[in-house]
């Protein structure tokens, strides 16, 4: 294989902007009349996320589905995932799946399956690496096999990152350093593999919450893209996703941001919103951000 | 509340004996000739689990469904996930959704919702901590307000474990004790609000797998209850399996020992296997696990 699934992310966030629109579409961000027009709160979900995708093809370079919302909503819910990752598959830009799953060998297999085949097939998936790196063995085999890539939780954008992730270890460095360096060993180990590829076929969740670290991740990690969230609904600053979008880049998920701009509309209260309304409304804050970020990024940078 | 979901699992292993069967059922473990009688691999499935969950009453503490083998066949698969839950409620032990799921706060609440509610409502679910300790309380909140319980990473059982789980800090410990601290501080604050409950609403994953380490992470933690992995199949042997259950005891999970133990048939190859044959065999293996756990464990403590 030349290319990999990350790299042609890569690719899309040249071509279309870094911003990633978050799927994490719960019932409760859309309008109680625009939901009462459908049959159920699922096919409304979807009905949202198809009018999203039609509306902001050029300025999202990828979407991110987060499947706990759609879990939470039953059979039902996940049908609406599976078709919300059809849709996106068909606007031609990368799917990634918010999965975050993580589990021994066996059971891992059965995961990078369910996720990288079938129903629920993404393009990216999100990663857990607590129980080890073996674990990362199984969705590395879809690496190699189908061009698959995922993204390993670095540097998440929770407050509770510090009870983990930062703790500072008896060698020097912090926990999410062990984590770190296997993933510049991947790239490493897969560089030969993918020849025309511009990236490691595995990047890194790194959250835009704090200026001081960003900028050293950035510089840690030169061929690993990052997923980046924490930015709008979250609190992470324009510029600090700046920081961590240059060299090899990254990018910047907005989820609420997004799905309840329309909140933001004159007509919010109105109780007469229509889908096209907040559609339109999502689609124009996605727009803003992505001009935010790609100033934030020419400012950061000195391009 | 005066109890929760983690005190009436000990309960039901003090009843039915210290098992855990896994129902972390693959196609794959059920033989061609039983999968053809079948209109499709996840309705087999779901019969082999009825089938099991009717032949091993009072032979087992609790079962343990491992979602991933469910979410590899798509929706379908999770509607035998759904119904299989449903079957163990039935049966009157308690279920175990081992789902592994962790993440930030809204999206926390939104996996609370999807595995401690409607179709794949579980009593007891099991919970990554890796991106911090704000991300168990949506958990905690249905612990408070329905008496459900869960099982946190503790000390898993895949040769992986030690890449984060048992690095060495720098004031001390391993990463893994700075979640057990956690674990024995949840226990002292919940301990008021259940006052019939014989243990924390929350447990602790703890692998079978190392002799050295299974006595002192029972004597650390007093009030936590332990799901055991790594018995059987995954090499772990009786005799550390007896060490994690003394005290407050835990449960000890058995998947593919039970799963496939008509592959030990003599007319394993015979291609005339009914559902009724292998549904037996995994009873049968069943009650031979308890009968060995309760064994080792009278002679570990000299009961």
């Amino acid at each position: 294989m030349n290319t990999h699934a990350m790299s042609k992310l890569q690719d899309s966030c040249e071509k279309n902007g870094p911003l990633c629109i978050g799927l994490d579409t719960d019932p409760s961000y859309i309008p109680q009349e625009v939901l009462r027009a459908y049959t159920s709160p699922s096919e409304a979900v979807f009905a949202y996320n198809k009018a999203i995708i039609e509306r902001s093809a050029g300025n999202t370079g990828c979407y991110k589905v987060q499947i706990a919302y759609y879990e939470a909503m039953g059979i039902a819910g996940l049908q609406a995932y599976a078709q919300t990752l059809k849709a996106v598959k068909s606007s031609g830009v990368p799917v990634i799946a918010d999965i975050k799953r993580g589990d021994i060998a066996d059971t891992a297999r059965a995961y990078a399956r369910a996720h990288f085949t079938g129903e629920f097939e993404a393009d990216i998936i999100t990663v857990n690496p607590y129980m080890g790196f073996d674990t990362l063995e199984p969705f590395l085999d879809f690496t190699k096999s189908a061009g698959k890539g995922f993204f390993v939780l670095l540097r998440t954008s929770n407050p509770g990152m510090i009870d983990i992730e930062k703790l500072p270890l008896a060698d020097g460095g912090i926990v999410l350093d062990a984590v770190g360096k296997k993933l510049n060993s991947i790239a490493d180990e897969y560089r030969p593999h993918f020849i025309n590829a511009t990236c490691s076929p595995v990047g890194a969740v790194v959250g835009c919450t704090e200026e001081s670290d960003a900028l050293a991740l950035r510089e840690a990690y030169p061929e690993v893209f990052f997923l980046i969230p924490g930015y709008g609904a979250q609190g992470g600053a324009a510029r600090i996703a700046a920081a961590l979008l240059g060299k090899v880049g990254g990018t910047v998920n907005s989820s609420r941001g997004i799905l309840t701009a329309w909140k933001k509309l004159p007509t919010a209260d109105s109780g007469s919103l229509t889908m096209d309304d907040i559609a339109n409304a999502a689609a124009e804050a996605a727009l803003q951000s992505k001009v935010e970020l790609l100033a934030a990024k020419k400012e950061y940078w000195k391009l």
